[in-house]
């Protein structure tokens, strides 16, 4: 089903699906690529281009249905079934993301957590047991886990993303701002805040003059 | 700056930023389109075409200077200069953003952090002085913040947003998975978890294979 839709079309996806959530929330019941356009900040033709290798959705001229079109997407996106989480890492913030409130809102239901450090082994944190590191294997079967967070130190990220291979988890959300490398079969999604950061910087740069000499970098070569 | 630049390409220019760095730690002193294409998953023109918002480049055949364009794209991103940080929320994500290792290495210094808690405020988390969110203008004065990370619950996220535009502060990280309202001249770049994992939801879904009504979503509609 992901065979030939480009990435950016599935981070759009999940856009329409956050705007849709929140009209259907406010009570409204109808929309138009005009509106899931503006508040995406993309084109009404985008939307309409995203939404069609999907299939055909809306009428024309009458729009979408708010609860037709965020079942649709809930559907191309999977999110129809409950995926199973292990947060591999139980630091600030493996703890932090235990304690996330919307994890079932969403369908992720939280299962089990792993640590190397003995003091929390054992103990339940964030609602969820923590397991040794080294009992991912079995109790990832026995859990069903879909999915890992992975949340360790950067130079403990690859041998913990290899155990999570190991285990059978074919998801994983990197936390860990290092590239992990996994089989073609396991997917990596990577939450990236220092990306963020510096796209933040671009636009804090933007608003300060800038000299003449920084408006031709590199022109001149 | 910014204007007329397509949000997707500075992505992109932090994309290309990382691969650079990586190669330049590596030693390597040359590269070239398709290389950096490769690496950053995009095709060889779109580096170029990405890069041309800005100027000149490299040299036809033999490719670019991983140093100069290095600097180059720090240049272009803002990254020359440390940007001063505030972490408004310390709870367990604050406290974890806090000690994260790598924010000096990237030229953010994080220089104050804010709580409503009174067992937090006076003490020090993660090298930096807690203060009560009310002194937040005077104390974001006195340290120059330039940049807020939002990392309160959603329910005090619009109210903290305000607090930190009132401040003078021009940019925002949010971390809280709601949207927050800012006047034009304040920028947010979301951190969104959440929406990593739904990307993640449709490729592993997509390795499920699909029945036949669901390859029809919408198809005879």
């Amino acid at each position: 089903m992901s065979k030939g839709i480009p990435s950016a079309t599935v981070s759009r996806l999940v856009t329409y699906l956050r705007v849709l959530s929140d009209l259907d929330k406010a009570g409204l019941t109808r929309t138009s690529s005009d509106h899931l356009a503006a508040e995406a900040q993309v084109t009404a033709f985008q939307v309409r281009k995203d939404l069609a290798y999907f299939g055909s959705f809306g009428t024309r001229g009458s729009g979408y249905s708010v609860p037709g079109l965020l079942l649709e997407l809930r559907r191309i996106l999977g999110l129809i079934r409950p995926w199973r989480v292990a947060i591999v890492g139980m630091g600030r913030l493996g703890q932090a993301l235990a304690d996330f409130p919307q994890l079932d809102e969403y369908d992720f239901e939280l299962v089990a957590a792993f640590d190397v450090d003995p003091v929390k082994i054992g103990t339940t944190l964030g609602g969820v047991d923590v397991h040794h590191s080294d009992d991912l294997p079995t109790v990832a079967a026995d859990k069903s886990v879909d999915i890992a967070f992975l949340t360790v130190p950067v130079d403990a990220a690859q041998a913990a993303a290899d155990d999570i291979v190991r285990s059978g988890i074919r998801g994983i959300l990197n936390f860990v701002p290092t590239v992990v490398s996994t089989p073609d079969d396991v997917r990596v999604e990577t939450v990236d805040f220092l990306a963020a950061l510096k796209r933040l910087s671009y636009y804090l740069h933007g608003q300060v003059p800038a000299k003449p000499d920084e408006l031709l970098i590199g022109g001149s070569r």
